[in-house]
């Protein structure tokens, strides 16, 4: 089953592995054309709703800044592994506003891994995903699980 | 404090409050317009792809999945209410694909409120978000809290 194109395989997630991506700049038109589409909320839709809201400026919608660290980890990891999905999260807290031309970076941390029993060609990673912007302030942070195929089908955890 | 054009303020987010939104038909393009910009997987970027994946088509990106519900409820009641934005989730699971042609619900559960202390014109309400397909097969659901400006700054809480 193992794919020679792929640089990560699920035992290269071992406890502790850490990479960070980016940076990303969040720009203005990118902030209204997303909450155009998917979460047109007066704060995220104008700089002067925006000013006026708990946010204190055009703020991107929580979503967006979820999307565009999805994007920074596809572009840097996840597209250079045997990426199967992920089933979901544990948990996801926005931390601090998005603002119109901050510039984001998104680290992966490897929490933890174990197979899939009932897939043996298919192993679980936990991991936690920070998002932070220019000022290095956390502004999301993820706890997720996501999919990856073992590059030795049905053997017990490289950790 | 009060804005009189709202139609729901953090009170009438009562325990047991449902409401259901939609359906939006998730087509073919918009599934890989969302990817090739945020979620560039295989998967999600062909039919050819996605068929040889664990989803068995071309699938939506679980953000997408997301997106598509927030703009569900956007339409739908949040942007008739006072809403002030999502401190975060308690968790998100992606239970089945969501493949090209499928038509989505989303459903609003009140599962609890309380008043923000630090904020006596802001309560929070936990909400239980479920999106359906057109089986009636659970997607997706969502646990989190949101922040609604209070109808009454600085009363008990309704509930």
């Amino acid at each position: 089953m193992s794919d020679p194109t792929y640089e990560f395989y699920w035992e290269d997630f071992t406890t502790g592995f850490v990479r960070e991506f980016g940076p990303v700049t969040v720009e203005a038109a990118a902030i209204v054309d997303f909450a155009r589409q998917f979460d047109p909320q007066p704060f995220h839709l104008s700089e002067e709703a925006g000013r006026a809201s708990l946010f204190g400026g055009l703020a991107a919608s929580g979503w967006h800044t979820a999307s565009l660290t999805m994007r920074l980890m596809c572009d840097g990891i996840i597209n250079k592994s045997a990426s199967l999905g992920s089933p979901g999260l544990e948990g996801l807290k926005w931390l601090k506003p998005v603002l119109a031309g901050d510039q984001l970076r998104a680290r992966m941390i490897v929490l933890g891994s174990r197979p899939m029993n009932s897939k043996p060609h298919v192993g679980l990673v936990h991991t936690r995903w920070e998002t932070l912007n220019q000022r290095d302030e956390l502004v999301m942070t993820i706890e997720s699980w996501a999919m990856f195929r073992r590059r030795t089908p049905g053997t017990p955890p490289a950790a």
